[in-house]
């Protein structure tokens, strides 16, 4: 057992660095994201396949818990087979008397010891990265690359870096002071101790798409600055979230640290655990990725109770093409973007503003009309979506059944379909729930049409009158709807400033023409802040100073002489 | 007009100086708390005097606005006379549209420049020191030295810790970066800007007892991290912030800024202003100080409204007496702290736990018994009531009358009264509404009767039977009450530590044997945490990180190559 010194010595240059990078934005990433044998062990692949096989249609055995109250377990791949594991189930009061137990020596420990602990144990973790990548992939339906990459290397970045965030932020103050107080020709004296204090347990909330990405930064944000977590799953979407933790605890037991610093909660049709780990005595932050509805919910109820809430609930993602290098570098970057896990991300594009005078082509020098766009466009999803090699591991699987109703809905709008959605073939899984993207036509005249998030690949193309009108129209959709990115393209700097002012003035990140292997769902660890913070789309940053600064307080002593 | 370059050349130093006092916790002031014409110029007593008697029955007229929409004024000081003051009132809309105005250019500026000139703007406004400390003893009652300190330099200093701890937060994160990633042989770049967008304007709730004091950490917090700020005033004590909004909105209009960065709210009893500024839209951040009721109330509408709320509350404020060095010494400080401004503060202590077997006195080697205890807590509270030279301006007079009313409600409780409350003779003033300490004796078993917020001169002597029953009885408190300050005298260590890790745990801050000349009701700028955050006394803490960071998001923008 490494002595807390020791793991601190092992880990500060890491720390040191992503703090740096964290800081400059530069690019950073701790873990490799390619899920080659070459970084990762040449069994690990085999042996992650094995393991996850292994662990079809038994129960989930790696938590470190006491008896279980109970089993469940209801998860079935979006790629069509059961999986069969049941998870073990407690009540949220024995939850959240666990975490109060290990919290309390947890928090006596430096930020840097904290740090160094976490580091180390995520560092161990990060043998289960090809388990997890199955374990996503037939849980949220994504590709099996991306699901390595975002279950793996990208949410370990993301939880380092708001161990990196933590750091910095709990240093801003001294833990002692000599205060001498000059009065007069005499002074007088106290010394004081300040010391950080967790608001309180932290429970965050998984979501059905990105269980781990999603979940990851706030419980590190609230382990590094002295809380236990508990990490509440999707009832869908268990398994890698299990996998992350039970990997956690065990490395914690092996450093010597109580295990239960994190645990699972697992909902069941009778607990469905969030609104009641919520309302248990003891829980002071929530972290929540969901719908707006339930998100407004919580965050009401969380303001009444004196617990801290961030959110990242549903937006609506602009995009507005005015004039490109090349169109069919935009465009191909823009299929992709909308073709990527179906876009079933909260990032993901929805609605384009072109112009009805057409999209100015500087490589061409040649204007092309709103209907040649439009049918580029939906030429470069079908060669994504017709591309045997690329096309089934970008679109994946459709997690949730009601995003097909949800396609259903679209297309019976009663709108121009410009490109309809079809099942696609995914070789392996003749059962998988699959869905190319519906295209459809909009009209700013009904922006109720499209002016709200329809979850899933759908999106609409919609005509405006000019630059002006189509940012006017975003900005006013950032304002009523929030948004997690938008995307603008324009080879002109004076309409590229008019963008960036009033898309900041609106609280929404932006983007801009982009065209090579970067896509607008993407949100890279260090340097993008994934949420602003400052439209309706939640009141959470991935990773500012906020997103730490509000889980403790930092409480004084003074003592007289 | 000075160039922002010079303004940031100029007050580099202080900047830096309170970043590092901010840290390091060590005590500083840039303003000099004496009143003193060695400090403040010969003339300044009397010319702030000349003014303050020029102002009485007159209409305010150095707010820059345009045309007022009405007057309105209803100040009467608790020393005995109406003070026939009017003030401008503008309407919500009218202010909140003035501040987005405002908001835009200076949100452009980058946080050191606008640092710089609210320093300077503080520094010009330090001119109104000896007219506010009138403007502020005729108001909330205070004594005329304590009314100079609190809202001239003690406050200054607050609103200069607040933009240190702003400036320190915001550069956190670079401006820009050159993103550049590996893509095996390959790279992608991307060239990346953050900027600081605030929140939304804020909004200010002015308390009545310190409406200089409390308001300014929130305004100039919000001010550093690009935001507009509205003052509003309660009803009764307008004349202090009015006078501090006028002297920066000078200020600001000589160095070249909108004034209306900084506006005054007026309330009227046809427009109380609180809700209705609240929920115009554009407001984005509110900084409330008073009553629990409408603090939770305004928690949930801005929790409901996407507002990010700080909130000081009220509380409940413990005292447990074990053993002392000295009683007389400790017995000294602690009836100052009970008579200063008659306790219409909200660090005030209230409930005094002591073991029914007495007080141990190091000193003496004796065990004083409880009974003696409370004969001499009682002389020491009658000694500075009857010193003609301190007493009057120790305790001033009673804001509210209201707190008359609580004083007699509690004199009726049917509790014992251990020293009776009485008017003081506040020499000048023959019609000052006064009165002295009420101290009560509580029992363990009618915890209701002393657990909540008996605002004003009001204590109670309530037994315990050992300090592990009088540590219960704190920590207890502090979770079902609230509270802004404990104190414990104890000289044993051991006793020390386990209340140091109790109170911390229920999210108090702690104070230990205060005997000298600092009391329990202090709390230094650059030093002292005001509020923890951490009780149900309020969710925000002067001036720690979060106070500043959650005030503002850090927006990026990405480019394309």
């Amino acid at each position: 057992m490494a002595s807390q010194a020791d793991l601190v010595e092992k880990h500060r240059a890491t720390i040191e660095q992503a703090i740096e990078a964290w800081r400059s934005r530069t690019f950073f990433a701790h873990w490799a994201e390619v899920p080659s044998g070459k970084v990762y062990g040449e069994s690990a692949a085999a042996d992650g396949k094995a393991r996850f096989d292994a662990q079809l249609g038994k129960p989930f055995d790696r938590l470190l818990h006491d008896q279980a109250q109970s089993w469940h377990g209801e998860e079935e791949s979006p790629y069509g087979f059961a999986l069969g594991i049941s998870y073990p189930v407690h009540s949220p009061d024995v939850l959240v008397a666990n975490a109060q137990r290990a919290q309390r020596a947890w928090s006596a420990l430096t930020p840097w010891e904290r740090a160094a602990v976490l580091v180390e144990a995520l560092q161990q973790s990060a043998a289960i990265f090809f388990e997890l990548a199955h374990a996503t992939q037939h849980t949220t339906g994504q590709g099996f690359v991306m699901a390595f990459q975002a279950s793996g290397p990208h949410a370990f970045d993301r939880a380092l870096e708001a161990i990196a965030a933590g750091v910095w932020t709990q240093e801003a103050f001294a833990t002692s002071a000599d205060w001498v107080k000059p009065l007069g020709k005499a002074t007088v004296r106290l010394s004081k101790r300040y010391r950080i204090r967790p608001r309180g347990v932290n429970v965050t909330i998984g979501c059905s798409t990105f269980p781990v990405w999603n979940s990851v930064p706030g419980m590190f944000a609230s382990l590094v600055t002295g809380a236990a977590t508990i990490a509440k799953a999707h009832p869908k979407v268990v398994y890698p979230i299990a996998l992350v933790v039970g990997a956690l605890q065990q490395a914690l037991d092996r450093l010597g640290f109580n295990p239960h610093l994190v645990q699972l909660a697992v909902p069941t049709p009778y607990e469905p655990m969030t609104q009641a780990l919520v309302g248990t005595d003891g829980v002071g932050t929530v972290d929540y990725t969901g719908s707006a509805a339930f998100g407004d919910q919580l965050e009401r109820f969380c303001a009444e109770h004196g617990i801290v809430c961030f959110t990242e609930k549903s937006g609506v993602n602009p995009v507005l093409v005015e004039s490109v290098e090349s169109l069919d570098a935009a465009l191909e970057n823009l299929a992709f973007s909308i073709c990527l896990y179906s876009s079933q991300m909260c990032t993901a594009p929805q609605n384009i503003f072109v112009p009805a005078a057409g999209v100015a082509e500087r490589s061409s020098g040649r204007t092309v009309p709103l209907e040649e766009f439009i049918a580029r466009c939906v030429s470069a999803i079908d060669a994504l979506v017709q591309n045997e090699k690329v096309g089934p591991g970008t679109l994946g699987a459709i997690q949730s059944p009601a995003t097909l109703d949800r396609i259903e809905r679209a297309r019976t709008l009663g709108v121009p379909i410009l490109r309809d959605s079809a099942p696609i073939v995914q070789p392996e899984y003749p059962n998988a729930r699959t869905a190319t993207p519906l295209v459809l036509r909009g009209d700013t005249r009904l922006r109720a049409q499209y002016e709200h998030e329809w979850f899933g690949p759908i999106a609409f193309v919609v005509p405006v009158a000019s630059f002006e009108h189509g940012l006017e129209e975003m900005t006013s959709s950032v304002r009523r709807c929030g948004v997690l990115s938008t995307l603008v393209y324009t080879t002109d700097g004076s309409l590229q400033s008019a963008a960036e002012e009033a898309l900041l003035a609106a609280g929404a990140p932006v983007a801009f023409n982009f065209s090579g292997p970067v896509w607008i769902n993407q949100s890279a660890a260090f340097s993008d802040f994934h949420g602003t913070a400052a439209t309706r789309a939640g009141n959470a940053s991935f990773t500012d100073v906020a997103f730490v600064a509000s889980r403790y307080s930092v409480v004084g002593t003074r003592c007289g002489e």
